[in-house]
């Protein structure tokens, strides 16, 4: 009667969706202020003042059928070319507006590049590297393509060249890359770039067709140490920026951001056309126009990455003096710390005794971790650290 | 490289795009004033100072975190509520908040319905009826499925039942019904929608599985005349309601709408779970977390049809004193007349020497007519009336 895959993908609870509920009821037992909920990755830095002074003045100077009306279908002509100008003094590129495409977020970009690139009955693939963000697996398979998931490298979470080449071939049609990365919040180095975009050249050469990196970036605002993410276009030409306000201005229900598709891609012509044809059949053309017009308008505007710099290092100190094993914060609101057993599902569930909700690694394709999202408030981090030596000593007995 | 096929979806420009884009062209050499452009369906009522007011007030009363934060999947629970409420008062429905899923306008409404009801490899196929808006198409297409088109009905463009008696089948997944009609004007009258339901109802008895009727109504607050717009759900209970912001606010640019599930459908856990798994892949869940919000507080607000009634009229009145045959306006912001030739691309293109610019009915399924949008400017439609007079005289001799 309906289709039972859309069925099942609708109905099946996701293990956060679970681990969120659990807290709520926990809480009307408990009190909310005893529940230490690491599991959801919302930002908790309100949007900067400067998006309600850019809604309240464009409300109040716009013609309202001009700026509540349809843009054309890749977004308004001006507000592409701001946001590209943009991109141009930041990262030394050379784009115009022609080369962005406005999308409702970075979930919806990257779906859109699935469904403009896969080729149906071609036996294609999408890759990506573990840990990784699970609806990945979801939006690939919607398209009708596969996603093949290259092993983590448990090490530094960087990539695992060798199983990366082994599992490259001719039907590989795109490179999912997401630095700042969801769950393991590290930061890929320019040298791991550098690597990644040689193999793939040499791939490229190899099989006589392009290779697409997909860029995931919706955290590349939200890094800390001084660290600085690469900019994947000026080391790879095949390369498809993803981008959303979501983390950046705090506004993940507003659902804003774009596509960029440089010049330099193989057929820039046929790239860009498929993404609107892909965006039209996903009933993604014309992003919201006030929000096209509000991103514009705040496009220069700094990250308040304070807080969450701060809630990391907290965290992470507290996890390393209670005996885990972790790496230091370097990016989007996320520690992706080792298990204290392999079970990471048991380890989760045992957490839970201290109030302590985490999500097991294996949701993101990696087991023996888990990760703990730190955009939460940072009273409740210090009071966690308590909580979590509790657990580590259940352990050492 | 790219999908071919999403690449032809992406570059063929639409007749409507290209006549737009011919308009342009050809008012920096007459002037914009002499040019009377008819092609584009684009709310010219601004929206109601009550939404302005709204987003303002929300603003300023709202958390920012919560605010701008994602809701659930399928929108914020309060503001499903209080539309369902709304709804209730005005059809007599029982729908609670349960019974809505919040979508990013009409067009993501009805492509999730698509999505969730079409099952892979099983030939299913959806129906609709001539005239008809062609992005359908491209949307039924997209999801794997095909469109069945009724002919057109051209003595009073209500539905041709033989016919669609005759292309109903056993594969018939659902019937698209779009009243008020985007190209006809058209409210179809409650005997027709008794008939239909009638119809299905003994088909689905005759081939064992319910046949829904998804019905696409962005256009039923502007009607004319008095008419009603019978609410489908309350005579065929396999009814998914799918309804825009975009007209009734003029908002089509902010994307904001909703489907409706009623509790009577064949099993409502089934369709619904459905519904949200195809939002899900479609990358659709969570509307804009503003524009939930101000369509709630804007969800009684009525919509300004003064300004279209009277240009409905007005160019009504002209046309049939220009000789062309026409029906009366009864919805939506079209009339759709029957061209003085045959031919009714030929006769767009000769109404061009005049700056008349008019869409071919064959886009819509329906050769021999053409659409002639009046939500313009009414001087323009006024001053109009002297050129479709000369463009009349040509064929007259």
């Amino acid at each position: 009667m309906v289709s039972e895959k859309m069925y099942g993908l609708g109905t099946k609870k996701s293990t956060i969706r679970t681990i969120f509920e659990y807290g709520k009821q926990r809480a009307a037992v408990v009190g909310a202020e005893n529940i230490f909920d690491f599991s959801i990755g919302n930002p908790n830095v309100p949007a900067p003042e400067a998006v309600k002074t850019a809604i309240i003045d464009i409300l109040n100077t716009m013609d309202s059928c001009e700026l509540h009306g349809y843009t054309v279908a890749p977004g308004d002509a001006e507000v592409r070319q701001t946001i590209a100008e943009s991109i141009n003094r930041r990262f030394g590129t050379n784009f115009a507006g022609k080369n962005l495409f406005m999308t409702s977020g970075a979930a919806a970009a990257i779906t859109i590049c699935f469904k403009a690139l896969h080729e149906p009955h071609s036996g294609d693939e999408f890759l990506t590297f573990a840990p990784y963000f699970p609806e990945y697996g979801c939006f690939v398979d919607g398209v009708g393509s596969k996603l093949v998931v290259v092993p983590a490298n448990t090490e530094n979470f960087e990539i695992q060249f060798d199983k990366f080449e082994e599992l490259l071939s001719p039907k590989t049609k795109a490179v999912i890359v997401n630095s700042p990365n969801n769950p393991s919040g590290v930061v890929y180095s320019e040298e791991t770039i550098k690597k990644l975009a040689a193999i793939l050249e040499k791939k490229e050469a190899e099989y006589g067709h392009p290779i697409f990196i997909i860029s995931d970036e919706p955290y590349r605002e939200l890094v800390y140490g001084g660290l600085t993410v690469p900019y994947i276009p000026k080391y790879y030409k095949n390369t498809l920026v993803c981008y959303s306000w979501s983390k950046s201005l705090s506004l993940p229900g507003e659902r804003i951001g774009y596509i960029v598709v440089p010049d330099e891609v193989a057929d820039f012509g046929k790239v860009y056309g498929a993404i609107a044809g892909a965006a039209r059949v996903l009933t993604h053309v014309n992003a919201s126009s006030l929000f096209q017009r509000v991103v514009a308008r705040c496009v220069d505007e700094p990250s308040d990455i304070a807080a969450y710099e701060r809630n990391g290092n907290l965290l992470y100190d507290g996890l390393i003096e209670a005996g885990f094993e972790c790496l230091k914060p370097q990016g989007a609101f996320y520690l992706f710390p080792k298990a204290l057993e392999e079970d990471d599902r048991a380890f989760c569930e045992r957490a839970k005794k201290y109030d302590l909700l985490l999500v097991p690694g294996s949701d993101f394709g990696c087991p023996g971790y888990f990760r703990a999202a730190y955009c939460i408030k940072e009273d409740t981090i210090r009071r966690s650290i308590a909580r979590f030596k509790e657990l580590a000593k259940e352990y050492k007995g």
